[in-house]
């Protein structure tokens, strides 16, 4: 590594890891070298964002590199996973040592908080993008996956719905929204709360889980391929924010619900007769969980209104080669 | 995922992993599942390849998957760590089938030689790089390390060094070598080949191990800085190729020699009564092995001529800030 890529990497240098954090070998040799916990399996998963894909190049880098890390640690909360390390591949096409402070910042504050330790890392020079992978751990058989939903499951989603995309469409100047529902819009873009306790409390309690990042159309598809079942929405039940319920173009509002990306909450699938413990979790977590379907027999995704209505599904998912933050 | 995206993710399907590959769950969900072997370490290490600034944008894609994943193994060789599991994050402009075919072919040949299984991927839309994160396993306690060499210790490379970087100053059009010797420089540097199975012979047999992606005088200067010693080369036993033994310009000859990055070679430390199991282990590989010097209290590489002199080192390292494949 050159003097000015140690120089970066001084941002990402921590205290070195030690065997309470299951680090026998922190950053700093070819490979960090870790302990796993007994009787646990391994959760990896990695995601890449890219500058004028995923993030516009002028975000607050503190906020982008807390997002880095919350798109990854949301799948693995989706597994049930609990986190415990990452690696960071950092590719910028200049050194900029206060953005980089600012990023650093961002994304250990967030690490800090979700208990998950910095173990590897390449800075390279190139076009702005960051590579995260995230490993946690889960008893062996416990993580919960996305194949496992059962015919007569209710379906249930944490938080709101919609959100992050509005937070887009505002930035990109598609939409107008009063504040203070402009700034929490954008926000929820910026700085997404991966749902982790939440995923590692629905161990044991439901059956099947996925996050949505991609749309909720998009995502409990992906559910009920894997499961061989399809699911039935009811739209009214949807979660989403105070400023799509007035807004006056019915079918926007109802894309940024269904299949706007980036929301990071989970969707999840789970007997009838867990119902009542899972209004206990969400009190207990102070996490509002909304029941808005079941799961059946069949395929697909299907949207019903408050008559029973089908509502015609937007496209679905985020097509990063049709759609840019900033044209 | 957008539907362009699964057809890009079927380059990368293999057949779902199971768990004699310690596979509880591959691609496919929000994370894969894994588990690794009772009483060993796992050694992780991430590495990312830019367009233009790692490789040639009309680099063979074949050569470019398959060099992808020998430059992350090469860290796993440095460990003496089996490789297991790798994830695949890869950005891509734009969809091109056939060159997704031939990276693909190229990455999955060495996976499948280096019995590495990929378990996770992302692919994007963006100015065209990957990142890859590898994972290995050795025993607790056993794997090499860069920190661990003793004063008195002979100083080893494996193969031969700056055939990576003569094989760029071609390409880059600085110096004109004739064949086959011009190939074979370019196949080094586009066919690096990670010690794997050396790296794991090592385990018990050396001190201190680093991979040569750098330069020698820049790795064996981490190596030395991480055991608190320095080191002593003697020049005329560095190992390299036939070209630069004619080539008329000394300096740069030394230069690549030196200071060439790209040739993912080992450079390890051992004791002296070593030496003839070392000597051993390179009949048994059919890899050559060479002893080039001696660590030394102190700091810092020191390269002698044959007469004793010391030979001024050329700038160390590989700065991809300052430098380009091409200009």
């Amino acid at each position: 590594m050159s003097p000015e890529f140690e120089l970066i990497a001084r941002h990402f240098t921590r205290r070195a890891g030690d065997l309470r954090d299951g680090i026998a070998l922190g950053i700093g040799d070819d490979c960090a070298l870790l302990r796993s916990t007994e009787g646990c399996e391994l959760a990896i998963s990695t995601d890449t964002l890219v500058s004028g894909v995923h993030f516009f190049p002028d975000v607050d880098p503190a906020r982008l590199g807390r997002k880095a890390l919350a798109v990854n640690l949301s799948d693995l909360a989706a597994m049930g996973s609990a986190p415990r390390w990452f690696t960071l591949a950092l590719t910028l096409p200049a050194i900029d040592h206060a953005w980089l402070a600012a990023f650093s910042k961002g994304l250990f504050e967030l690490a800090d908080l979700a208990n998950i330790r910095i173990v590897g890392g390449d800075t390279t020079r190139g076009p702005l993008a960051m590579t995260l992978t995230v490993i946690g751990e889960a008893p062996i058989g416990e993580a919960l996956r996305r194949d496992a939903a059962r015919a007569g499951d209710e379906i249930w989603v944490t938080g709101s719905l919609g959100d992050a995309a509005l937070g887009l469409a505002i930035l990109q100047g598609r939409v107008a929204v009063a504040e203070p529902e402009r700034q929490a819009a954008i926000d929820r873009l910026e700085l997404p709360t991966p749902r982790v306790e939440l995923g590692i409390a629905l161990r044991g309690l439901v059956n099947a889980v996925i996050d949505v990042s991609d749309g909720l159309c998009a995502d409990l598809g992906h559910l009920c391929r894997r499961s061989r079942l399809g699911a039935n929405i009811r739209f009214a039940d949807v979660p989403h924010p105070a400023a799509l319920k007035t807004m006056t173009d019915a079918s926007m509002s109802q894309q940024l619900i269904l299949a706007g990306g980036d929301d990071y909450e989970l969707c999840f699938t789970a007997r009838p007769d867990a119902h009542a413990n899972i209004r206990n979790l969400s009190k207990a977590l102070a996490l509002p969980l909304s029941c808005i379907g079941v799961m059946r027999e069949g395929e697909g995704v299907t949207v019903l209104d408050a008559m029973g209505g089908v509502i015609a599904l937007p496209a679905t998912g985020f097509d990063h080669f049709a759609t840019k933050p900033r044209d």
